[in-house]
């Protein structure tokens, strides 16, 4: 039985939405799930058909609540006024494609546009401007992947707030939830029974664009957050002699504490599988070439851009381009010897496990560090005012980087919207400096084996960095005033005056340099 | 005695030469020095008169050399046809107003102007599209600053080869001079004395932008560079407790041997400088917050849009905006605690100082090879021919990173100019293996004593990520197909083959993925 299109008023749509793909057909669902009425088009008819056959196999011989439609012009015709349409098309060119069909197909002033795409950040503020008296152009990044879309994604809104009024309440009921006092997530996988209470993981970011910056800056997090933890995995694999199910086992250990995560719950999940072609552990099997789709880059750059040291998070990044050049690593590995590995006994292995365990939360804490201040620091170019305590809050269920730490970090910044840092934050204050030893024990054993631990390297570059009073900076500008007449400033004078020392004369005066 | 212009046939000049600036006036002196007799204009008179007068000053009362013009068709006037113009003004959009008044004035279509200002490359290459049919726009990156300049640079021209062929020979006069079998400069900086024997530091690089890519990765291992021996002498300084003039001493030592460097050699006279104002070290004086001109940058975000880990350089850029956080680094000094400090015995310090020379020596060369590799991937995606043996010679006198160590790059591009990475020269190999154990032991010590080290831990995270067989990536592609369906090659089954484990299925299959 499927349901087509007819413009009577009672059966108008709340709800059209363009792009059925994997995620598009997923959070149709959830709407759906959720009450609402989806009039529906792709230009894949075979793709609007097939969700409609999965709604109807889930409800059995239910009314309708996905409509589908042929064309632009009927999508419009059978939804209610102001129209709300949702977006989930490819990111970039598909995107303006959509939007300039809906304006060929008669789209109001009024009316709002959602793209939740992968979309870069400065095309959303882009599009704002060049629909604007067209239509309202809204964005909602999306985390989550295809369960989360399904289920419960975490949303970052941004845009217009006459729009977000209007959106509140349907991305508040198809996000995913939290239980409250434990920073939980409320999980259900039962088609057709949403969860109804909890906390929503959607909150209204701020003006357009700002939501996909947030989402991109996640999503570099993320990067950090899984090169960590792979690097963990390899010390133990290589520098330990561990099986991957002794190291799954490990990850399990781990999971029970404040390590908790979803990232963590799937690499012992991945390290446990065995391959049934072979017989081998699965990762063994698995080419370790990483593939990456952009956002990783896109929060380095911006990181560099803005000068908020992302170090570990640009590692991450750098490590996957690294592990692409597989052929040339085969060929190096023959050449380029390591360090012999050390024969350790039990109870040594244990102590590096833990100092592992410690390395890795100590080096996660940086990571999400940077994350923060990056944001922190775009939120003042760009004129935004983020509120971090309900940015951490939406990540607590939904997203990849899921985890009960970031209901600590919710804690850090509801306690000091002003947080300078997550560092100087007491309770991760205490937590690092209680762990230091052990992450600096655990990469000083990494690199006198010869495990490559560089998002790890970076973390305690970050921390050691961060809290350092005097850098040698010092030094750096005493070598470009000398090379360039770059000028420094002093210690003991008022900021912002500049000196430079004329390097090639005699006695080399110093020179007071005036605007 | 001042030269005005005026066009009687003998009087024409060689070369007109826009902006005269700093570096543009040393440009100046230095073409007029190899014989070539100049014509130029600056919008501020005043320039123009003070290199007139610091020439004669030079030279007595000699026939002029430098002639003042007091307007773009002026300048062209006084040229030989075709005419040759170089330019020095600011990168930007200073050089594109300087284009228009010469096309206004009468410029013709076989005219050469050359930018040699700090460009982006890419605008180089919209220049010379732009500027198509109305005149030649060629570029020439310099390197040296305002002393190379004046008594030879470092020069990376690039653009329409007619141009190369009249710009050669000037070009080749005014660049440093190196001595062929030392690979050592060959300096003089005496006025109207140029060195004319020697191999020039000028080779053409390419099409138009192929050289200020070179020497924008130039300046990114220079940032490298100088950030690693900063690194050096924070540890002497902090966790060694050394005072400036001891590692004064020291750096003088290691500039006798395979670190030799302008770098390693100023960085000994800033740490011997005392402050006349305080009589303390002038290191000690000088603020810890290091300024960027944006090129270090820029390379950092090229290496990740074309999937180069260039890991050290970012790492050096990130550092410079860390330091930056100088008030948020001293209120944070007084709540994150670093490990206690160990005392040294003079024979332990000894020995860590010997292997901090060799940390120093192992990471600059990982930060050569990312910039080399960096220019390798670069000039495949843009279709560019680098010979590196020649990019490595023209590095070895007049620019910053001036040192011994590029002659034995330049060697190694000339017994193999298909080398993978610099990693995997012989030569390189044998030295970064046989050092290594140090290279580790430094970075351990640096890290027990809290001492950041951020980019000699990313060149050591470099080196062990590049010669390993197989990286932790076989998790992160596990991971990344568990959350996001985005599939694994295998190491047994062909290249390109994609598979995928149905992760919520109870016996969890693995798919074959059709394209």
């Amino acid at each position: 039985m499927q349901a087509t299109a007819n413009n009577s008023s009672d059966s108008l749509c709340d709800i059209g939405f363009i792009g059925l793909g994997v995620m598009g057909g997923n959070l149709t669902l959830n709407l759906a799930d959720n009450g609402y009425k989806i009039a529906c088009f792709d230009l894949d008819q075979a793709k609007i058909d097939a969700i409609i056959a999965q709604d109807t196999a889930e409800r059995g011989d239910a009314e309708p609540r996905v409509i589908a439609c042929r064309s632009y012009t009927e999508l419009l015709k059978n939804l209610k006024a102001p129209h709300l349409i949702i977006l989930s098309v490819p990111a970039g060119e598909p995107v303006d494609h959509v939007c300039h069909h809906l304006i060929d197909a008669g789209i109001d002033a009024d009316d709002i546009v959602v793209d939740t795409g992968n979309s870069l950040w400065t095309d959303s503020v882009e599009r704002e401007k060049k629909y604007k008296g067209k239509f309202i152009f809204f964005s909602t990044a999306v985390s989550g992947g295809e369960v989360g879309a399904r289920f419960g994604p975490s949303l970052m809104p941004s845009g217009n707030p006459y729009a977000w009024t209007r959106l509140e309440p349907v991305l508040h009921a198809i996000a995913a939830k939290v239980d409250p006092d434990t920073g939980k997530p409320i999980e259900s996988n039962t088609p057709g029974h949403p969860v109804k209470h909890g906390e929503p993981c959607a909150t209204y970011i701020g003006p357009v664009g700002a939501g996909h910056y947030v989402k991109m800056v996640h999503n570099g997090i993320e990067y950090a957050d899984m090169q960590l933890i792979c690097e963990t995995y390899h010390v133990m694999r290589y520098a330990l002699a561990m099986t991957p199910k002794e190291i799954a086992a490990v990850f399990r250990d781990w999971n029970e504490g404040e390590l908790n995560s979803y990232l963590i719950e799937i690499s012992a999940e991945v390290l446990e599988q065995t391959d049934t072609e072979t017989d081998l552990p699965l990762v063994d099997v698995i080419l370790d070439r990483a593939g990456q789709k952009g956002t990783g880059l896109w929060t380095a750059v911006s990181s560099l851009e803005v000068g908020s040291p992302a170090q570990t998070i640009t590692q991450a990044v750098f490590a996957r381009s690294l592990s692409s050049l597989k052929d040339e690593r085969v060929a190096a590995s023959k050449v380029l010897a390591g360090p012999a590995l050390k024969e350790y006994s039990a109870s040594e292995r244990e102590e590096i496990v833990t100092a592992l365990k410690h390395a890795l939360y100590c080096s996660k804490i940086c990571a999400y560090a940077q994350g923060f201040q990056l944001m922190d620091i775009a939120a003042k170019e760009h004129g935004w005012k983020l509120d971090f305590a309900e940015i951490a809050k939406i990540w607590r269920a939904g997203c990849i980087i899921r985890a009960v730490f970031l209901q600590s970090i919710t804690h850090a910044y509801e306690q000091n919207d002003n947080l300078a840092n997550l560092l100087v934050d007491p309770f991760f204050t205490q937590q690092i400096v209680s762990y230091q030893q052990d992450w600096r024990s655990a990469i000083s054993h990494a690199v006198l084996s010869g495990v490559p631990c560089p998002a790890m390297m970076s973390a305690l570059g970050y921390y050691d960095s961060y809290r350092m009073e005097v850098l040698p900076a010092n030094l750096l500008q005493g070598q470009r005033d000398y090379f360039g007449a770059h000028t420094f400033q002093r210690v003991d004078k008022p900021a912002g005056k500049r000196y430079h020392i004329e390097w090639s004369e005699p006695n080399r005066p110093q020179v007071s340099i005036k605007k």
